[in-house]
């Protein structure tokens, strides 16, 4: 018997530090700021209002995603949950475009290759030395994984393809087990996610921007795809609004 | 081959609403407040000064503890390890005292009652029914447990014996696999740990307090012996001033 349908909840982490400076930050990680911390209160009051209240959280490594849903799930009493990380789950790697101005790097390269770095499926930036400045090589929090497996940039295609595994070995089994479950992680990570539920086409996805700190419900038959594509904002004026807003970043 | 010696760090939540009421809080799940954030900051600045970087964090489901974890943790650039709680790890369950106020309940049934209920190893407070109103019987956190798990009063036996499996079955095997771990927790669950560490006698453990706030460390050999009985705290001063204060509660 199957505890379909499944409820997932995805919660993109509020704004960071350098979001607001318009730093591509990737792996860098960066604390929330004031308006970053007030989304994820916002987002925990979504959930409370709609009493539906994470059995289980996700989230990356950094730390942007992790107090975004610290903030949140205090908000609507779930902060005793069980809790699992994982790097999977982390923003795309931005190479050597970590740490560097949108707008310089728009300035430096034009627009054309600017767009191809941003939005392009396949095409990962150069690559970040492993002893640069905004390297996380030696992290600590990485040490334990093969070389191979710390990137030194990724394109979306590259975050799927690490995405996924964590997404059938480790969520989809909370799922399964009739959790509700919220993932609380970062632009790339949960669009590659929406891509892979929504059946979402390589070319289409550029065209997808999630909105920060409101909470996006995807209900999910017995077979894991959504009841409703694309999921329900529990703030739909809010979520098309900022997903304006972040069509126009590095503008 | 073993990892020992181990590292056990313990940590005593900080100063909560309650505390600064001198209400007995127990299962009550009441949220640090200014001070007790502040300790919890400084236990955070302790780790990184020594460089005793948690690699596992054990919590109980409470706020208070979970919270000065989180805090604490950003504080040394361990935000990001791995998480586990238990209600195994949860303060003792103070009975019908929860959210009395502690001057009062000696007043009301005298010195000699009062420290029975405070300090007895063996006689709990009379029980909580289940429908008061600082009951967590009906709790969302507890549901999944058998009612007979959930407590209505305990003592710190209660304790120790609720505590211990967790203690084998899960922090252990982490440290056994050669993890600093720490463990976020209260007064009396602590108390239980070091009494089972130190080999303390039922009457002796009445005469222990922890500090709130300050890491203390165990080093544990491959039988799980302290190498130094007491183990270490981070700040030995803070540690001494502080014990002397818990002492004079309630007086």
């Amino acid at each position: 018997m199957s505890n379909a349908p499944y409820r997932l909840v995805l919660l993109r982490h509020g704004e960071s530090e350098w979001n607001a400076k318009n730093l591509f930050t990737g792996w860098v990680d960066v604390d929330l700021n004031d308006k970053g911390e007030k989304e994820a209160v916002r987002g925990g009051e979504l959930l409370a209002a709609e009493r539906l209240l994470p059995e289980v959280l996700h989230t990356s490594v950094l730390r942007r995603a992790i107090r975004t849903a610290q903030i949140a799930l205090d908000g609507c009493d779930r902060h005793w949950i069980p809790v699992r990380r994982s790097w999977r789950l982390n923003e795309r790697h931005y190479g050597a475009l970590q740490g560097k101005d949108k707008k310089q790097v728009r300035d430096e390269f034009g627009e054309d290759q600017f767009m191809v770095w941003r939005r392009s499926y396949d095409t990962p930036p150069p690559e970040l030395a492993r002893d640069a400045e905004y390297s996380q090589f030696e992290d600590p929090r990485y040490a334990a994984l093969p070389p191979e497996l710390r990137p030194a940039t990724e394109c979306l295609k590259d975050v799927v393809d690490r995405m996924l595994p964590y997404w059938y070995d480790a969520i989809v089994p909370d799922l399964e087990a009739g959790n509700t479950v919220l993932v609380a992680a970062h632009g790339n990570s949960l669009r590659a996610l929406v891509k892979h539920l929504d059946g979402i086409s390589d070319e289409a996805i550029a065209g997808l921007n999630i909105p920060t700190g409101i909470p996006l419900l995807y209900e999910l038959d017995a077979d894991l795809k959504p009841l409703t594509k694309g999921g329900r904002y529990l703030d739909p004026d809010a979520a098309a609004a900022s997903i304006e807003a972040v069509k126009n970043q590095g503008k």
